[in-house]
């Protein structure tokens, strides 16, 4: 790791897990992407390549957003919070963020009383993943 | 509790410790001001009273925001992420977010290789928190 990146880190107050929730943001449109964890390595990729790249628990493993859907996401900007202990990336978004196939993953509103669903798939899972 | 916040509650799926990571947004700007976390009874408060209520894991208790600073936030909308276990907040947010005193807490930006800090309080801190 290079003694720069070490620097970036040091800012970064990882939990007791090792982890810190990162927002990824479209840069230009400021729509919330999704929501993942990052250790440090995660943060060391996404710093280093310029892209997302997270650690996904249920996995237990580095993950780079599009490995499998071709969905990458390129770093526009890292930014940290107050408290050191939340990030906020901004990204330009290849296609969609949402594993569903939406663009974003918060497509659930509490709407009279009811979660409604305010977005449709752009692509099938199927196309992204594979049947 | 209503039998229509219980529905809502069902569909969030708290970790370990009865949290949630929710993201505070401005519903017009797209501008992430925070992220705190909300157990149930932080999601009963939001949606019954329309405010921004969090759980406060430093200080063990629930948390109506802008309480101490008078900097409250509007609920304008309540969302939920495909997995469920993140939240996304849009607000209209009185006066600042970030108890630094700055709009929102994401104001330091890896540049250059250094933590650069992009925006400057515009309320002091000792006057929304006194002295």
């Amino acid at each position: 790791m290079t003694e720069t990146i070490e620097r970036a880190l040091r800012a970064i107050k990882f939990d007791a897990d090792g982890l810190v929730p990162a927002i990824a943001q479209q840069h230009d449109t400021g729509e919330v992407l999704m929501v993942a964890w990052m250790n440090r390595d995660a943060v060391q990729v996404t710093l280093a390549e310029g892209i997302g790249c997270y650690w996904s628990r249920s996995r237990g493993k580095l993950w780079r957003k599009g490995e499998s859907s071709g969905q990458t996401q390129r770093l526009v900007e890292f930014r940290l919070d107050c408290d050191g202990d939340t990030v906020l990336l901004l990204f330009d978004q290849e296609g969609v963020a949402c594993h569903t196939g939406r663009r974003n993953c918060f497509f659930r509103a509490w709407r009279d009383g009811a979660w409604q669903e305010i977005a449709t798939p752009l692509v099938a899972p199927e196309t992204l993943y594979g049947a």
